[in-house]
C-alpha cells in the first residue's frame, strides 16, 4: 500500500461542493471563494501523548482533530467551508484509519465542510488540520474589542473534559453511564458554529475555550485592554460534573479550579455590549447549548474573581494551561 | 516561556500586506482573497528522520518546509500568498528556534508570502505547512490535461537532491565544494514559482518533482490517461552531479537511476502543445532555470524509456519514491 491509494481509499470519500474546483489529487486543491466574503484561516495539531492519551480511540482522535479547528472558526462568527488534514502515523494500521476517517467524515457532514487536501507521513502520530472559513467582509468578531460595561457569556457548560481527564487519570471510578458522558465532552466536543452564527450579529469579542476559561477570557482582556469580574458561583456546571464530582468526593474549589482553568471546553466565551442584550436574548433558541452569564468587562487589567459570598479572590492573572507549561511545571 | 510567548517572538515579525486584515494572535487570521481568483491550497509535512535526517541543521528545515509548499503552488502557475506553520518540537530551543525561523522567514519574504497563523506543541520534530495561493479564475494547471504529442520538459536538473543523501548516507567522499552545492539542492530547494508563472501560460499539464521524475510523470500519464517516451541521455544533469559521480565512481546507469527517481528535486516537470512551443521559447528568461525537453506524450499508458542507444529499457511504470515504501520495501 502506497501514500497515494491510502489517501484515495480513507480521505477522498466527499462529493465535492460547487465550491471546490478541484479537490483532492493534484499539486494543489482549487477553490472558488464566495465573493465580498473575508477568509478564516486557523491551524491545530493534536500529537498523542499531549493532547490525548496515546490509548485514545481513533474515532475521538478524527472528530477531536476536526472539532477543535472548527471551534476557532466559531469563535470568529464565520462559516467553516474546506480543510486540508496532515496525518502522521507510525503504520498502516487499516482499522485505526477506517474509525479514524468515518469519524471525521461524519463531523466534516454535519458542518458542510470539504477536504480538499492533505500529507499523509509515518512518524509518531500526530494530525495538523488547517481550516478555511468566510464571513461576510467586517464582520468578523476578534479578541480586541471588548469594553468596559459589556457582559461576559460562556455557551455550554465548563470543566466537564477536565474532569473526565483528571478521573481517568487517577483511576476515580464514578458511574459508568456519567463517565460515558464526560468522556464524550472530552473526546468528542461539538464546535459551537451554530452559537457562533447568532453570536456574530451581537458581540464585541469572542473566544473559544481551549486553554481554559481564565486563560482564554484572558486573551479577550489583554487584546482588549480591558479587565473582567466574575462571578464564580455563576459558572455553569452540567449535570454530569456535578454528579461525578459527588461521587468522586471532590471539593467544590477544586471543581470551581475544573471549571476556570481545564482545557479542552471547546465553549465560546464571548463579550456583549449592554444594548444587545435583549436582542441576542431574543435571536437565542432553545436548540442552541445555553448561554450563561458569567461576569462584565471593567476598566483596568486582569481578572477578578469573587466566590459565592461575594469575596474577592486573587487575581487571576494566569492559571491557563499551555502545553509547555504542562510539561515543564 | 509560554507558547504564546514563543509564537510571537520568533514567528510574528513580518509586516503584513493589506490582504491580511488580521494576521497571528486571534482565533484565526482574516484574510481578503483578491476578486476573481481562484484560491490553491496545499499541505506538506516534514518529519524528522522521514523526510531529512535528524541532524539536519534547523536552517534547511525552515527553508525546505516552506519550499515544498511554494513548490506545490508552482506546479499549478499559481502566485503563493498566505501560509500557516503547525510546529511540533520536542523541546524550547531558542537557538534552533532561531535559524528556523530566520531561514523560514528569509525565504517566505523573496515569494512575497505572509505567515498568518499556527500552532506550536511539544512532541518529536515535526512541520507541517499550510499555503494558500491565488490564480486567475480557471487557469491553473492541472495534471489532467497532457495529450499525445505535447512535449515533456523539466525545469533545472535531476538529481541533485539524491545524489547528496546517497554520498552522506554512505559517507562517500567527494570535494567539498561539490557536495556544498549538492547539499544546497538537498537542504534548500529553491521552489520554481517564477519558472510556473512562465509555463502556466503555455502548459497542458504540470507537476513538480518531489517523488521522482518517473512517479511525478507517471502521475500526470494517469491523469490525463496517455503515455510518454523519455530519452534518458536527454536528462538534464548539473556539473556537480557530474563531477560527483565522476569522483565517487557512480555508474552512468546508477546516475540515471537517482535522476529517474530520486525524490526531492522540486523542479517541475511540464507538458507543452507543438503549437505553443515557439511562444515559451520567446517567453523563457535567461534569468529562469534552464528548462530542458526529455520527451513527448504519446497515446497509451505507462512511460517508455530509451537510452543512448536508442535502444528501449523496460517500462518504468514504477520506480518513484513514496514514504512508506522507502520504508517497508
Amino acid at each position: 500500500v502506497d501514500e497515494f491509494s491510502l489517501i484515495e481509499r480513507y480521505f477522498d470519500v466527499q462529493t465535492p461542493p460547487a465550491s471546490v474546483v478541484l479537490g483532492i489529487g493534484d499539486d494543489t486543491a482549487i477553490l472558488k471563494p464566495p465573493s465580498t466574503q473575508d477568509l478564516l484561516v486557523t491551524t491545530d495539531t493534536l500529537v498523542s501523548g499531549v493532547h490525548f492519551p496515546a490509548e485514545t480511540h481513533p474515532a475521538a482522535i478524527g472528530h477531536k482533530a476536526l472539532a477543535v479547528n472548527l471551534s476557532d472558526i466559531a469563535a470568529m462568527g464565520g462559516e467553516p467551508a474546506w480543510f486540508t488534514l496532515a496525518l502522521t502515523i507510525p503504520d498502516i494500521d487499516e482499522g485505526w484509519l477506517e474509525a479514524f476517517s468515518a469519524s471525521l467524515h461524519e463531523l466534516a457532514r454535519r458542518y458542510d465542510v470539504s477536504l480538499v487536501g492533505g500529507d499523509t507521513t509515518r512518524g509518531p502520530l500526530s494530525i495538523t488540520v488547517t481550516m478555511i472559513g468566510t464571513v461576510t467582509e467586517g464582520k468578523a468578531i476578534k479578541r480586541s474589542n471588548a469594553k468596559p460595561g459589556d457582559a461576559v457569556f460562556v455557551t455550554g457548560s465548563l470543566g466537564d473534559a477536565a474532569l473526565a481527564l483528571h478521573c481517568l487519570q487517577n483511576d476515580i471510578e464514578i458511574d459508568a453511564a456519567i463517565m460515558a458522558r464526560l468522556r464524550e465532552a472530552l473526546d468528542e466536543p461539538m464546535p459551537r458554529i451554530d452559537e457562533g452564527r447568532i453570536l456574530r450579529n451581537h458581540a464585541s469579542a469572542m473566544i473559544d475555550i481551549s486553554d481554559g476559561l481564565v486563560a482564554d477570557l484572558g486573551h479577550i482582556l489583554s487584546a482588549s485592554s480591558v479587565a473582567a469580574e466574575m462571578l464564580t458561583q455563576q459558572l455553569p456546571l452540567s449535570q454530569n460534573v456535578l454528579e461525578a464530582t459527588n461521587q468522586a468526593k471532590i471539593t467544590t474549589d477544586r471543581l470551581i479550579q475544573f471549571a476556570l482553568t481545564g482545557g479542552d471546553d471547546y465553549e465560546l466565551c464571548v463579550a456583549v455590549p449592554e444594548s444587545q442584550l435583549s436582542a441576542l436574548q431574543q435571536s437565542w433558541s432553545p436548540s442552541l447549548a445555553p448561554l450563561t452569564r458569567v461576569g462584565t468587562i471593567t476598566t483596568g487589567s486582569g481578572l477578578k474573581l469573587y466566590d459565592a459570598d461575594g469575596q474577592s479572590g486573587t487575581s487571576a492573572a494566569t492559571g491557563g494551561y499551555t502545553h509547555f507549561d504542562e510539561h515543564t511545571d
